[in-house]
């Protein structure tokens, strides 16, 4: 039910994702029964599309927490439950972000260990890799222990989903000397200097973001959150200028699914609201390819105290 | 001796703005005599050319702090000793822009009922015109107070040098709602609401900083200079592929001049490390502006307790 082109986008996704490498897994389909019953992919088994029938819908506009509170046969909450549960693997959603991410906090929590979990995001950079960003809005104010469970939780990511063998870490900051920042990004550069955890490579200053200087970009969700939604408004703005352009294309979301959620006991992503069915079939890609890393079982092993 | 094509694109940019707009004002010259003694422009009374020679120069990658205390003879502490001393109406340089903050704090310094100084940059939105953001480097970590200062000082540079008659005031945040973002972001809001001295228009995300929805866009250093470092890179990224395109021209800093530092006692302005000569007589065509508007005495009028 998520999403502003629902329902139509995240079934043709379905389709899409059975059709282009759809071998082995079952796709469970959390919405109305009205709208989904009828859904169905010819040749293909009919277990391999689970059906739950919700009654409720959190709208975009909605109070997350009151939402997850109020609305408990919502799409959002039953899948997050049955997660939860182990009836299914991972869960997506292109919902109300903040309602995924209270109901991810409220039934699957936060690994034992994890200060606060994050939002990641995909950015493209130069070389023509992705980089990932952490935080982008779960936690506008954050400590300097956190940022730096952030770039481990990042450097996990990097290292089991984007196959990157060696992740280097950066620190987003307003100079490349250890001394520049605000007093959080001080802390955590001598933080990161001194961990054992992750390959700390520095400040990232703006300029660099994009030229693929670090593979881990950390910051707080309060910046990062700023950060995604000015690089997706240029994005827009040039892209639409530009047309059809390898760099370019790669800003699109639709390339590459969907920002995870680090640190909690269970996959989860959530999906940008305006989700086309390429968009959505990029996200159930990426959500397979989270549960074949086993990426969630390392992050606990990793920060089991 | 500024920036990194100095001493000729200076040169040749004063050459520029005599040529273009330059019936009242002289300039003072403030560098190695070896380099600017023979500097002069056919036609130009003598007297409009003041050579002021200094010995020292104040190199990039110095420390700012260090710089001012010990190059005394330095073009940027001379100049600002200038300023001071009411020898000069207005400063420009496009040298190490740390030490030209120190150097203002220092000689010049913070008018009277100032928290902190702020640097702003311009802007460009798709109405065509510039919004002015700040601070942009000067405070990564701010009070809501100092926050509510820089909208009261960026709508002061909006309505009396950008000729905004009601200058829009936006607060860069994660979220539109009131208690959206960090903690400072939060009371900010509150402030920025009850304030009978701003227009405030409300939260800006990061979608919305280059469509004009406010003309000041009020942040911390932190979150403005990741944000205008990271918009600069993206301009080069997409800016090489489009070539001329209105919008993406605006975005050129040597079509804006240079960035003021403002609620100091004096006018400075800050001019682009790689500055070439169309952007130091876009500069001198700013610092002019800013000096006929007279802002700085509105600032004083406006603060003082």
């Amino acid at each position: 039910m998520g999403g502003d082109y629902a329902p139509n986008a995240p079934l043709e996704g379905i389709r899409r994702a059975f059709d282009e490498f759809g071998d082995d897994f079952c796709i469970h389909l959390y919405g109305d029964s009205a709208v989904i019953d009828s859904f169905q992919i010819e040749g293909l088994a009919e277990e391999r599309i689970v059906k739950v029938n919700t009654t409720q819908v959190i709208e975009m506009g909605e109070s997350p927490t009151k939402a997850i509170m109020r609305k408990t046969d919502s799409s959002i909450s039953v899948g997050l439950k049955h997660l939860k549960d182990d009836e299914i693997d991972v869960f997506i959603s292109a919902g109300n972000t903040g309602a995924v991410l209270v109901g991810s906090m409220y039934s699957v929590k936060a690994a034992e260990g994890i200060i606060r979990p994050a939002i990641a995001t995909y950015v493209p950079n130069l070389k023509g890799n992705y980089s990932i960003m952490l935080d982008v809005g779960a936690n506008p104010d954050v400590k300097p222990d956190v940022l730096h469970q952030f770039a481990i939780l990042g450097s996990l990511y990097a290292k089991h989903v984007l196959q990157i063998q060696s992740p280097q870490v950066g620190l987003i900051n307003i100079g490349s000397e250890p001394e520049k920042g605000n007093l959080v990004a001080q802390a955590a550069y001598s933080m990161l200097s001194e961990s054992s955890k992750v390959n700390f490579t520095g400040n990232i200053e703006g300029y660099d973001i994009f030229t693929g200087s670090a593979d881990v970009l950390v910051c707080d969700g309060f910046v990062g959150n700023v950060l995604l939604k000015t690089a997706e408004s240029l994005y827009k703005i040039f892209g639409q200028k530009l047309g059809d352009d390898p760099f370019i294309s790669k800003f699109d979301y639709q390339n590459y699914g969907a920002t995870p959620i680090l640190g909690i006991n269970k996959p989860v992503l959530i999906g940008h609201g305006v989700s086309s069915p390429e968009a959505f079939s990029a996200m159930i890609k990426q959500a397979h390819d989270i549960v074949e890393s086993g990426l969630v079982e390392k992050v606990k092993t990793t920060f089991e105290p």
